[in-house]
């Protein structure tokens, strides 16, 4: 089989790791990357149980050389909503160059450019040029608690000297980057309960507590409408970037206008009055609520007041602030924002730190030269809006910074309908990591 | 059968008229009215495209007589919850002289107080005391836009001296009440469009508009935390109380705190700050928001900015608002109040206007005299926050008062999981309805 049809294999497999309904088919992905990194000397299935299995191989037979941990996820994020998909998310098809399915790019394809990079460097040369450990996880996209748990237990059998992470994106088409620093999150949910059960709104409407209006008064108390958060003390951490990356992002290639009309595609941009594009999705923490449940939503015109409403909320945090203490801050300004006849609580789901890399590390310099080769032009160095956890967790408990080295593009789709992967870069990606090795 | 088996075998009809997967129920629960209905000389289904049916039937012997239109509805509100009935909503229980579930109280259960009282008449009589004609409409929950249609071209058919309406609340158990006033209704969805996909709270977080925000800060811009609407120009038309009225209701027995704690069941009342609990549910008018769609809200933790969010919403109008004036005004206001990035739309799906009835008429005095007799108390004369509709249109088109006899109790749970009707008002209704026909 050829990588582009492993890739197909991988990708028609709905490892939606948030789903519950879905666990047979995330247990599936990880049995299937265990399959492909059976060339390697070692390769386990590590479990825990209620959780997605993490997939483990080593090769360390490069004695005097470097170890790299190279990560990836295989699970993906709910392909909901399913209408808007114009091919099933679960039944890659290809067009234009590109390969459209849920987890193309997000991370089942970046993370099949880590494994066939090492399955033809052993094909070609019998052995790896450095020392290899592999650990790739089922949770990336619901929390990653096992993945949480295990590293700090096995710091021993994790030592590397970096980790190599496929999970970001190039700054534009050809244009090859390392992503230096990444936001984190602190996920939750706002629970508001009004009254015992719900209610009749005619009968009750100017007495009775509307938990779901007492929501929107609980998020516009947290975020005005200039995109600034007013949980007192939220930015008090904020370090603002420093004036050679402020630099470094003014000269990068970007047109507002464009960005706006074909990524976003809504009418204006919004957020903070005075901070670039850049700031606003690298630098400055985030709140956003993702959907309310609660009430009447179906068809026809049910009139109740609900008793309950909960919204899906998160907050990107970037450096310095830590996730506990954003905690607390949340709590606390929930609690002062709650109206009259509700309760209100937040409930965390999940939370990860913000993290960084410094840029003149000499293995994250290898990498740039690696992409400056493949691709033909200077590597440039970015941040992402996005937080992936497992870097901070690299950082804190293996003493390692993390090579960021994406090769999605900006208008991939992740997490959207209709993701989908370059597959150019696919194959680019797969010279680029071995170049990157050998050069070790 | 007894009037209890038959209001069983009613309310096993899961007649949800909002939900299109129950129009075969809903047509089932028509035919069963017509049944019942057939020991009336004429009885028909009345059809009509796309719609549920009208149950009409009539019995005009009684010359020189008055002639009463009699109105009650065989649809029902949709039971969710699901989780939060003690018993399956169309499985009815009877329990401390109470039967549970969905229509026990609105409107089956009233509905057949009308049926049966002139079931027993004919039977004991042979013949009515006066000219009835039945019209039992199948889309009071959802609209009823048959019966909005119906009624106006048929004034002549329909004529009638006064309508009789089973489909309100006694103020109190043992306390007859007749109700003279209503609050009319606006029913919306408030559309709300950002980017044109779902996108990555990560990635575009700090830049993409977020509807479901929007949507939030839409919302409190419509009425402030003292729960007093906004909208510029919604209170014009209010019409206070006459004073007879505000000294009727400040005698009515009422005890605030037992009511917030056993009907509303909430940590404290809400509304408008000086006004009492009878201007806020029946004489000031409303908002409220019934569920927002869109988004998340699946278990899990989806980090999405969703492309569009969706409200329900409904105002409630008071004597003398009007719908279309309020229609423009909530459009307008939604208009101004729609932030950066997003575009916002009030789509209307029905309105009706609020009602008043003169406590004066005969009519009205004879049919509180027969609720005097059969509960052994005074009748007293209240208003309903709740909106029927039919009110308004048989004044507007037949010219004719309502006489609002109604026989639920306020801790009923119309709308609510474990609806309840009490059977003591079942029989003692169906018994007050014979009284009042025989006292013409």
């Amino acid at each position: 089989m050829t990588p582009l049809e492993k890739l197909v294999e991988f990708l028609r497999i709905p490892s939606v790791s948030a789903d519950p309904a879905h666990t047979p088919d995330v247990r599936r992905a990880a049995e299937w990357v265990a399959a492909e990194l059976d060339v390697l000397p070692h390769v386990e299935l590590i479990e825990a149980p209620g959780r997605h299995p993490l997939v483990y191989a080593e090769s360390l037979q490069a004695p005097g050389q470097p170890t790299l941990l190279l990560y990836g996820h295989y699970d993906v994020q709910p392909p909901d909503p399913l209408d808007l998909w114009n091919s099933p998310p679960f039944e890659p098809v290809i067009k234009n160059d590109n390969i459209y399915a849920r987890g193309a790019c997000d991370d089942k394809g970046q993370t099949l450019i880590l494994i066939t990079a090492l399955q033809q460097l052993l094909a070609r040369d019998g052995r790896l040029p450095c020392n290899i450990k592999v650990l790739i996880e089922g949770e990336e996209e619901s929390g990653g608690e096992h993945i949480e748990a295990f590293v700090p237990a096995h710091t021993e059998k994790l030592a590397a000297d970096a980790a190599v992470i496929c999970d970001t994106e190039m700054f534009a088409p050809g244009l090859p980057a390392l992503c230096v620093g990444l936001r984190g999150i602190v996920y939750g949910e706002i629970h508001v309960h009004g009254p015992a059960q719900d209610l009749h709104s005619g009968v009750y409407g100017g007495v009775a507590p509307n938990p779901m209006m007492a929501m929107a008064e609980i998020l516009t108390a947290l975020k005005n409408r200039d995109g600034h958060i007013t949980i007192p003390g939220f930015y008090d951490a904020v370090r603002p970037p420093t004036p050679e990356e402020a630099r470094a992002w003014a000269s990068l290639p970007f047109d507002e206008e464009h960005y706006c009309q074909t990524e976003v595609g809504s009418p204006a941009l919004t957020g903070e009055p005075g901070f670039s594009v850049f700031d606003r999705t690298w630098a400055r923490p985030t709140f956003e609520v993702h959907g309310i449940r609660g009430g009447f939503i179906g068809e026809g015109s049910k009139t109740v007041i609900p008793a309950v409403a909960v919204a899906k909320v998160s907050f990107r945090l970037v450096p310095d602030q830590d996730p506990a203490v954003a905690v607390d801050q949340i709590k606390a300004a929930v609690a002062a924002a709650t109206p009259k006849g509700v309760t209100a609580e937040f409930k965390l789901l999940h939370a990860a730190p913000p993290s960084s890399v410094d840029p003149s590390h000499p293995l994250i310099a290898k990498a740039a030269a690696a992409l400056t080769e493949s691709f033909g032009r200077e590597t440039v160095y970015i941040r992402s809006g996005g937080s992936i956890p497992i870097v901070g967790l690299f950082r804190q408990t293996l003493g390692i910074p993390s090579i960021l080295m994406g090769f999605g593009l900006p208008d991939d789709g992740l997490h959207s309908p209709n993701e989908k992967f370059h597959l150019p870069n696919f194959h680019k990606g797969i010279e680029t990591v071995q170049t990157f090795l050998k050069s070790l």
